[in-house]
């Protein structure tokens, strides 16, 4: 069993697998969305019987900077759904009143959002000492996932300097992905997973957009996985049948989902719904102890904090043009899902908890039957 | 083209085709759910050009009984869930505030949510003398989609006449389905659909529970449907590629899902965002002119109009218990719009619309091909 | 006690008594907002017992029209809020969806939602007829108050030809209040209402901006009843203890809320709570079986049907001005109630149900010593 | 001005001033409902020019404890409401999704929810071992309101033995108000406020059920200020104008509602909106920036974390009786706000910034006279 994820860890596209009919940006990911950064910071530390607070330890935190450094001062339009609500994503609240987006969005384990909270409000402060004086406070989005089942979650080991590690290596381009940052001790559908990410390019008469997704997973049984629809779970579900997984009321999902169409808050909840569609493709059904939270934000319109005049025009995509959104919203969050699996490798974790990556060579051979069937 | 139907219709299992893991009712029907009754009144007349008030007529009404003849003093927990509400389904404000379910439902096509309330007021104060008058007055519960590409939807050809005849057939057992009733008119993934069924039981400690869902289907395009995953749409669009299809601005499914597990509302209105997942299961993304509306009760608590005391005892499945639910719901939903596709027939409406049946040999074909993957 | 309405009935600001400290548009009514028009159709006929089908009948139909006849196709930001759903706007899902409005908006009694559906589809129909055959079919927007404690609401007394009267007699100027239209039989606080309607003004830089609201009334109790504040109720409870009052789950308000400030549909959901609270300030607690429901619209963007770009340009008010609009909206909802109040008659019912007008002189005097107090 | 609140101050009943017609329980206090527990830590330090991590300090952490130390294991009903969602309350979102709450609920300033989720979920773990190993991860409950105008927020400056201490020193029986635990830097429509609370009692059939409420007040302007409906703001206004008062965007409202009535969660998310209702009745109009923040839970059914069964018996108040819960809900959060206004003492805080009390006599003289109108 041990030689299953000795290949190297590719993409899923790299394995000629495609979901959806819209081409990605040129690295197919959510940093694809001009202005969006990410950074990562990963803990891995300690094997063997669990002891809270000395490990062993299997987390991070993952920053994701909508608008370079500069999401407080140019605020950008967006908003969030919430699938199922068995999960936390703070500061969520504002951002749906608001329609506005004034911060980055760090993802974390459940019980490192209180260390997220507090590094993201000095991380803020530091960088705008105007905050709680002449502007607003601030309040930190925070998205988590339950690790518990690899890592000593109840250790509290993500501390202020991995938050502001995460922050300060945030960058555009390529982004890694599997057991990276907040990702590090997330399983989804029983196997090794974490962050993925993914991008969709579409055109609207002579405009193209680009909108990418990125997702900390962690939901779901192996039965349930579907790969472009084809149920390979099924089938890892006999291979891996000797594997202990995770007790019952565990999982959940966060979507991160970027574009430069001009939406608005408005048009963005809508968005939000259809990605949450795209973790139903992979074979989520939501289940009662797993939460499945979106949030989108649109870079085509920046909101000054200090604006003089009493409106402002903003740019707003017809609704008609809106299915192409959908569409490619649920394609990336499929994919990044997918991306989340391919490239996250076996991780041991507390009390020998083992997560088994998925089996790339299984799942590209049964991909390109599946694929022949179609071109019949 | 024309020999495409001339196969018997048969529903989705009859071909070796099962969606999910759980077994079905005896009549793999909403109305395996004891005290659930059904009833069509189908209006097809005439065929050419579209004349306003004349014809050609594709459209009717379907009523779903929640709890027999007797759901206004017997009351039921209900909620509902709108992934996306470019539709209507008069009435579900009040269904949502209450959590409960006073009326029977009624299925039609948009401009004939009038007529329809209308008739059900009637219907509903000539069986309860005591409306508006000691009692409270009635909101009805109406649902449409939009069958206008087959039928001349702004001839009102729905009459009070029709309603009574739904109500007052409807019945338990067998359910037709496909091109009648309110879904007589209806398209899914450009081929012929309208009304389908499905059910599902699952076993809770010593319990057994059982699960129905009925949808007026009209969404998609060819190229998105999927069959249990597989995107048999692709070979469809292909297939179908002569045939001109409606317009792009159209379109809504409604899903009526009903079950015995004691559930309250709250649980209920969870089990409706999960039955909006199995619609994208179909291939769904709940383009923007359609409208994804889901009803749900429960028949596992009676709710009395006239109690006497200031309060009650209400079973309620515990929590925990609600992912088997929450899976039979997707599982069910899939299967009744799978069935509303196999059970219509090719019809032709207004101005020589043309809507082709789903090729039930090519289909099966297909699917045989697909297990025979997973079995190996 | 039949001398107590005698006096000529005048509006609430000829009394002296004024709401909030933004001035008024020219007719302190929701015709203020340029564009929008409201007509009403009011149904009196017979007295004595109820007789289904033939009376007594106190009821009507009131239209407002946005965008005078033109929603259609230059289709207006929209929104609404349930405070409590124990009621029905039907159309209300689609505009929140789409944050759109595309019809006029009708108020009428809780059983004649069907007739008012089916006759504004044939209006609409009638004017434009590439509804459903070009365009998209239309969901009318049809909100209720029960009245069937005056009116015979079970005999269906609205027809197509009320509808249509209300509809063409709309025009802007001065709107008649109190017992007219769909208000006719409407009751507030145990006293005869209906419909009530008031405006602002408001100056955001150099831009004046007008909001206005018309209301139908049906809520409460005399002891709930409060005039700016002054809880006149109590007295008033005093004053009528001898008159039977309606039974208990009964009531709603409809409150319809029009701005010519530039607001996204965003905004104008939260605009739609504050009017919540004007409901709140008049004494409503939204008891258990009354509807509070809010729609509202901005006339400050037309989007039209037919656009030919992929984006537009919108003009939307910044946030930090939304507080005048806030402000403004609960104080022009307060107000209208009022208004419904002031401007109604004395009326006698179904079964010889009498509701008294509120008694002008006494409102007037409290008044007075009220707000003798806040300038000592 | 300085002996403006050299008054001993007194609760708001003492003052002969009395919201609504319902008795409150013995203590008036959320504590009457039995196994409700509060602490408060208070932390004032320093004075003078601010000095970010120095001080001056004037804030601190309320707890709530809703089922004495063990709502981990026996959870209770609970729900929330955004009436405006400026603000947060991490933690809501799964509240909301469950209708369950499961640990305590913990108020503070707005840059020092992180400490408190980290500090609560160290409290939980160190009380219940098995979280995160047998049982779920917690997501701790933590509202927010912003003292940063009194309060050197950006100080971080509570630490987790504040925390503790709240949940700690958490008793049954009277409740310290005004300037204390997260409510001590807090103001009220330009006066000194923070912590207030107030309860009733009410009668449904044979049953007695106690309501309470408890606030965290930050919000408005004095001029919106009403006592009781009436509004001595416009006095205070006057008579406070030359005190500088904090900047527009500013302030918010923490709600915790509990009650021994047996509610479902369905039922609890409605009464939430009418606790919004009681905001709106001292003056709120909900402000762009102010987030208003409503949680409420039942004491009337326990439901246990580790059940053997599949379902279980849960007792509802029948929906008719509801508005009893209402009314009481509306009165009992009035009543707590303006407990929190004339238990608080004039504070000085950062930079000088001086926030006076509310002054008693001017109050009760004003209120005395009010009341003789209407006895009159």
């Amino acid at each position: 069993m041990g030689n299953r994820s000795q290949r190297k860890r590719t993409r899923l596209r790299d394995l000629g697998i495609t979901i959806g009919r819209y081409p990605t940006g040129p690295m197919n990911a959510i940093t694809d969305v001009d202005g969006v950064l990410v950074g990562h910071s990963t803990i891995i530390r300690g094997s063997g019987k669990l002891a809270r607070k000395s490990g062993p330890v299997r987390t991070g935190v993952t920053a994701i900077l909508p608008n370079r450094h500069d999401t407080y001062l140019n605020r950008l339009a967006a908003s969030g759904f919430v699938l199922n609500g068995a999960g936390e994503m703070s500061g969520l609240i504002q951002v749906m009143e608001w329609g506005l987006l004034e911060t980055p969005i760090l993802l974390t384990n459940t019980h490192s959002i209180g260390a997220c909270s507090d590094a993201l409000v000095n991380y803020m402060v530091d960088r705008h000492t105007s905050i709680g004086v002449r502007h607003d406070v601030v309040i930190p989005l925070v998205g988590e996932c339950d690790d518990s089942w690899l890592n000593d979650i109840s250790g509290l080991h993500v501390k202020e300097k991995h938050v502001r590690e995460a922050l300060e290596n945030a960058h555009g381009g390529p982004v890694s992905e599997g057991a990276v940052g907040g990702g590090t001790g997330m399983i989804t559908c029983d196997l090794k997973a974490g962050i993925g990410t993914s991008s969709r390019r579409l055109t609207v008469g002579d405009d193209i957009y680009t909108l990418g997704v990125l997702v900390m997973s962690n939901f779901g049984h192996a039965r349930d996985l579907r790969i472009d629809g084809f149920p390979l779970g099924r089938k890892l579900e006999r291979l891996f049948s000797e594997i202990p997984t995770r007790r019952e009321l565990y999982g959940s999902i966060i979507v991160v989902l970027a574009t430069d169409a001009p939406l608005s808050a408005h048009q963005i909840q809508r968005v939000c719904r259809r990605a949450a569609l795209g973790i139903g493709r992979v074979g989520s059904y939501a289940a009662h102890g797993s939460g499945e939270i979106v949030i989108a934000f649109s870079t085509g319109n920046k909101i000054p904090r200090d604006a003089k005049d009493g409106d402002y025009e903003m740019k707003i995509l017809l609704d008609r043009n809106l299915n192409q959104i959908y569409e490619a919203s649920i394609e990336a969050t499929e994919e990044a899902i997918l991306n989340s699996l391919c490239m996250a490798t076996d991780m041991e974790g507390i009390d020998g908890h083992f997560s088994p990556a998925m089996p790339l060579d299984l799942l590209q051979e049964n991909m390109q039957k599946y694929y022949s069937l179609l071109s019949e």
